[in-house]
């Protein structure tokens, strides 16, 4: 297979406030050119909203900014210049359930995209399938539903990197 | 030590939908032989079953199947040729409890029966232990038996692999 | 920098029931010295008075014991000699949360702690961020809390160990 006209991709995963966001902002700052947020979370209530503010916070004024809580796609292609990083696959499967849409097949076609995209792309997701199995179905098939996605876009990644208390360790490739 | 007459024995752990099932029947097949499905699951409810019949379907025709809740060391011991594949120890672990058997003395004889085992064995298990503690004692002393459990096999096992969005970290040895 | 006057750091992280603790106690072993435990858990139930317990009666007679449920950096700076277990940090922060004390202020002091500390210390800790997102405001406030905490730890540290089904994975350095 022949890489070299590639654009990288690297999805990042980990527990809730491991350093993931913070560990995937490095790289891209590695990658150089104009950094792009692909902020997938809605700021829905008090709690996301403050999550928001201290993200932006820490990034720098260079990057720049695409709100999309659906479109993952369209904000991949956009024509703007620079890496993106898009945090967060969880979110946005939360999203896609609550909006009632397809996840699966926009899983898929996520997957299905990343050889092709001409920019370097950086994907924060959550492991969240090392609890108690829940009590309530939803949360079972939310879970289940996220750890399908992440395989998926594991699979289709040149690099899988777990984030454990912030230090990252290399799943992908071995 | 000497291990050239001992059966390989390989430990797979991970979340929820993680990759592990898909990884494990990757490993038997690299084996050789007819393998045998050994099934701890009960089909108790629509979502087991789904579960189970989704499993089956993956595999080919060339395997076998051996549907054991309870007694693994008669599966693991039955004069079928061929690698087992044991999917999956927390719910073998559950189906005792279950039972109100002494799973802590079945999981040591498990795991003192690997040496002598004359067929090569993948056990699949399940991390339970890495979300918030759980509200509920049943939950609690689930999980501690749980993480018992795997530490046990894992010690006994040649090799630990931890799966983590379907792409394996060899865990042990090191 | 220079490191050859520095006294060894450890972080050990991992699940419930991971051997985290029993692994921490090998680390400790090989490094000689007469070793203290230094306990942060109240023995306020029944569960946990039977697992510090179960802990004792693991450590031999040769270890020395500080329990100290809030005043870590105390306990770390006494002058008794040897190297120091602290099991855990986890339950260090839920004391210091229950207590109304300043808990960030509190883990960056440790932090800041431990470039100068004369003895080892190997610190055992909880990864609780790897389930589903918990339902209540105070769990997901704790989670948040530990995530960071770990971060904030590990940095500081030499060395990071995941133990995964009783098998220490190297996280940093890698």
């Amino acid at each position: 297979m022949c890489h070299f006209a590639m654009a990288k991709s690297i999805l990042i995963t980990g527990g809730a406030r491991s350093g993931k966001s913070a560990y995937a902002e490095r790289r891209i700052a590695a990658m150089g050119g104009a950094p792009i947020y692909v902020a997938t979370a809605e700021a829905r209530d008090g709690e996301m909203a403050e999550r928001v503010a201290q993200h932006r916070a820490r990034r720098g004024p260079e990057w720049g900014l695409i709100e999309e809580p659906l479109d993952l796609i369209g904000a991949l292609n956009r024509s703007d210049q620079g890496p993106r990083l898009v945090d967060c696959l969880t979110l946005w499967l939360s999203n896609l359930m609550f909006a009632d849409r397809d996840w699966k097949a926009e899983g898929v076609r996520v997957a299905n995209a990343i050889p092709a995209l001409t920019h370097p792309v950086v994907f924060v997701t959550n492991e969240v399938g090392l609890g108690i199995v829940p009590d309530n179905a939803l949360a079972r098939r939310f879970r289940d539903a996220a750890g399908w996605l992440n395989q998926t876009i594991a699979e289709a990644s040149d690099e899988v990197v777990l984030v454990v208390a912030g230090q990252p360790l290399k799943v992908k490739p071995q």
